[in-house]
């Protein structure tokens, strides 16, 4: 398949985004003059990341070698993979590859930001083969995940074939029949792997992750016993969740309402395009909700993270405009808390246990969630199934791609032949021979609000001084003739202290300010930048001691 | 031994702090005109608390009452028991009963708060009998936890006994040879239990706690197997887990540092008061660490929890100035993240692995943590061995007392007799018969620096504003004769955007704001808070057409 590599061209490998991290997945392969990328994801911010909305790889690398793009293929249709699009596509306009739910999922994305007309988009299934360029050729195999429609790639280059697995599991009873091509990963394995990169999302987990059919018992069996309204809160874009609190809803006679913007975009278009199979006159819209027997009632919702505004969220703390919580109803949260969200999740179950409702959750053996990803030996099955030259492991933070390299060891795999990178860092393989080999332009990019990298870390960290102490704006006017004061010092704080049970403190602020400035004239310093810099320090000083905080502090020095 | 109530009186039980939270917990027991308070912890700040050190409940109920508070009973020596007294003792000072250690623990506290003269503290032990006021008296019993010395606590009241098990597990080979005291609970139980306030922290979780020796057995397989210096990080309360350190040191020929605010102190407190057995010599100071060789050393730090300042994420980040992390040296984090922590605890685990260190971590079915409190099946025995016949779980979120109160229900509680209480909410009893009467007053202060309680609702709604889209403040000078603006509008911004990226858009923020006043003051609208609501809102306006943020926008208008 893959020729001898006869010139000084060399491939190149490496991750935008996804490695060292869990999110904004974004790989490279480059041979020559083409490049292919395998996915465009976004990451949601750092709790160091104050206002920031979502966080995309830096492409400059992409940006400047536009012309040897050809194009960005789409392992499957979670954010991760596919958020950043939008953003990409705006500074580089190439193909996208994708399976049908992938693309329907994007074509959605794409007309939100008026990229639609101008983006080619080709559809691929797990049988398709590409020609990217003069020197790649991509072909795919069926993976299971927990969204339909994911797929692996394996990219063709003169040094031999790259295998990049997108998000997998090994799921022997998939949902809706579409089962892992164990043949033609066995068959890529036969044929030869010089590199393989595997998702490590899992790998600090012993043992092999559960069926998510397991879920639908456990969900039938909850639906079942439950005397009045069933809510099941789940991520939106697990179509195969979806199907099962479907299939679960009918065989115990109940109608689904679907609520909750995401997760109606996600119905919408997972049933249109054939991957959701709802029975006629199941959906009832969230109105009728009302009006039905509480036993007949099933509510699909967002909400599984605890996220403040989603509708789960608002059910439990009654502010819903449609659905309320009583007391006897089933609340089913189907979901894990991804780091970070614990307390957040944490808080909405207090609040439903509070207005009566049954909680399932997860973390209880409840067995309403599982994960999406292969556990330890599912990630040594992938690993002899492709049998590589070089390993690479991606899809996670650093602890999680280490634990991957050990695992990978512990099946053979020469521990010289194995890179765990960083965002940026390139390994070069050359006549067969792999080398880490130095570093592209890599990073975070920052979105707020309509800002795309206007956010970076001197507004964070003025955003992290406000956050913890607040600011004072000290308000002075002087004369031009005399620099005598000729009003204030005016003091106005914010997130400081409450003004009313600080007037003392206030006033004696201004004292130290009205003092400073008298001094430095009597003195003759006059250049504004030494008045505000001294009048910053004393009233710094003064307000640390007497309070222990540092607040932001802004003079504000006119003249007359 | 309790009498019958043959009067008006009641008795009252409610908590302060420790229910629907983890953390300052404060219980009171009220019979006449007697109050007994168990504990005073302090609680660390949610996520919105931003800028908050502490918090500590309202105690309000204590001081309208102090000449009824005949003391505060501390069960053991942890934060959230203890670490509100400095505060609550500055208002209300009454005497203090606590066991050696707590109490050894509690004075380092004073000292620092400079109430230690003023503090009438009473040392108790597992056989002490204490008569408070004239209703109400108090025995103890020693029970496990994650710190020696713990106990619960009997109140013999007119009505029965209240019992309070402070944090409890039921270890059946503790550490130091402290055993819980079964036979007295059976006692306590047999003489009859009128209301038990019993830990629900671990209430979700099956089974048996695993004993603290179990860890002590993977502690020594890992210093044995380790080639170079082994970090050990945990909480600096867990003492036993730290004799357990001192312990595996001792057999496998190593010395140990001790570094780390926190933990130098409780070891050294532990170690005079001798809950610590340290052989001699086998103390270094960390200035020796770099002179012995590794495989000789232990290191014995904070950090367990990924904390910003701490000694093990200083080393993580090499820039402890007294330890680096080798290649190759082992790091053991035995303690489990605290919710929320999750995402330090991950990240300091990262920076340990990149640098070449070997880390065992709490989840990976590593052996080096087990809780201190007692999981279902302990919680049940301790409902059976007092038989009470009304039930507060307490010290946990509501769904683990709500958890904990299914538990009660399967052991044959009434349901009915099950009271699960918000702060503040009284549970009263008399002539034997229980209800929910009412609420006190109770809640959370906040402390920040050295402000306890200036900081509340807008003061916190201002910071997390500020540190969401920052702050922009607008000056302008009118003149007094015509209103015609003199100098201005200036704009400082903060937090929002790259000043420097950003020059067009707040050039036009500028003639929006000069426009704005003009057409105003040409309408003749001269009063401030017009003008300054007017400024905000086109600006405003403006800038979240342009942005889709929402700085906090600051007018400050001057006449001269």
């Amino acid at each position: 398949m893959s020729k001898k590599n006869n010139n000084n061209e060399k491939l190149m490998i490496f991750a935008l985004g996804g490695v060292g991290e869990i999110g904004k997945n974004m790989y490279v392969i480059q041979y020559a003059n083409d490049i292919v990328v395998v996915d465009a994801g976004l990451k949601f911010p750092e709790e160091d990341m104050l206002g920031i909305d979502i966080v995309i790889p830096d492409i400059s690398y992409l940006t400047e070698n536009r012309d040897k793009v050809r194009g960005i293929i789409l392992t499957h249709g979670h954010e991760d993979h596919i958020g950043g699009l939008p953003y990409v596509l705006k500074h580089l306009n190439v193909p996208v590859y994708g399976t049908r739910l992938t693309l329907g999922l994007v074509e959605n994305k794409l007309k939100e930001a008026n990229l639609l007309g101008e983006t080619k988009r080709i559809l691929i299934n797990a049988d398709s083969e590409l020609e990217l360029g003069t020197t790649l050729k991509a072909s795919f195999f069926a993976t299971n995940h927990s969204i339909p429609d994911s797929v692996g790639v394996c990219v063709e280059t003169p040094e031999g074939a790259v295998v990049h697995t997108g998000d997998f599991k090994f799921d022997h009873t998939p949902v809706n029949g579409q089962y892992a091509d164990l043949q033609r990963m066995a068959q890529i394995g036969t044929n030869g792997v010089l590199a393989l990169l595997s998702d490590s999302t899992n790998a600090e987990k012993p043992g092999f992750t559960p069926s998510e059919k397991n879920v639908g018992i456990v969900l039938e069996d909850i639906f079942r016993k439950a005397s009045q309204r069933v809510v099941v809160a789940t991520f939106a874009s697990n179509v195969h969740r979806i199907q099962q609190v479907i299939n679960a809803a009918e065989v115990t006679g109940r109608k689904v309402a679907v609520i909750g913007r995401s997760m109606v975009n996600v119905v919408g278009i997972a049933s249109d395009l054939g991957y959701l199979e709802i029975p006629d006159g199941m959906i009832i819209e969230p109105e009728e909700v009302g009006k039905m027997a509480a036993d007949r009632v099933v509510i699909l919702c967002t909400g599984s993270q605890g996220e403040p505004m989603s509708a789960l969220t608002r059910m439990a703390r009654s502010t819903h405009r449609k659905v309320d919580i009583l007391p006897g109803d089933t609340v089913i949260i189907a979901a894990t808390p991804v780091p970070g969200n614990e307390k957040y999740v944490g808080r909405t179950i207090d609040e439903l246990f509070r207005l009566g409702a049954n909680v399932h959750y997860s973390g209880a053996n409840s067995g309403v969630h599982v994960s999406g990803h292969g556990s330890q030996e599912e990630l040594k099955l992938m690993l002899n199934l492709m049998k590589p030259k070089y390993f690479l492991p991606i899809h996670g933070e650093f602890r999680m791609q280490r634990r991957h390299a050990v695992l990978a060891e512990s099946v053979g795999i020469d521990p010289d032949n194995i890179f765990i990178t960083d965002i940026g860092e390139v390994v070069e393989i050359q006549g067969g021979a792999a080398r880490k080999a130095g570093k592209v332009t890599a990073g975070n990019v920052l979105i707020d609000g309509l800002g795309v990298g206007d956010v970076g870390n001197i507004v964070l960290r003025d955003r992290k001084l406000l956050s913890q102490d607040g600011i004072l704006v000290v308000v002075v006017t002087l004369s031009k003739q005399d620099g005598k004061i000729v009003s204030g010092p005016d003091i106005i704080s914010r997130g400081f202290v409450y003004v009313r049970e600080s007037e003392g403190l206030l006033d004696e602020a201004n004292r130290i300010v009205s003092s400073t400035l008298q001094k430095l004239m009597s003195e003759n310093v006059n250049e504004w930048a030494s008045l505000k810099t001294n009048v910053k320090d004393a009233l710094g000083r003064f307000l640390y001691e007497q309070t222990r905080r540092r607040p932001m502090i802004l003079p504000i020095i006119m003249e007359v």
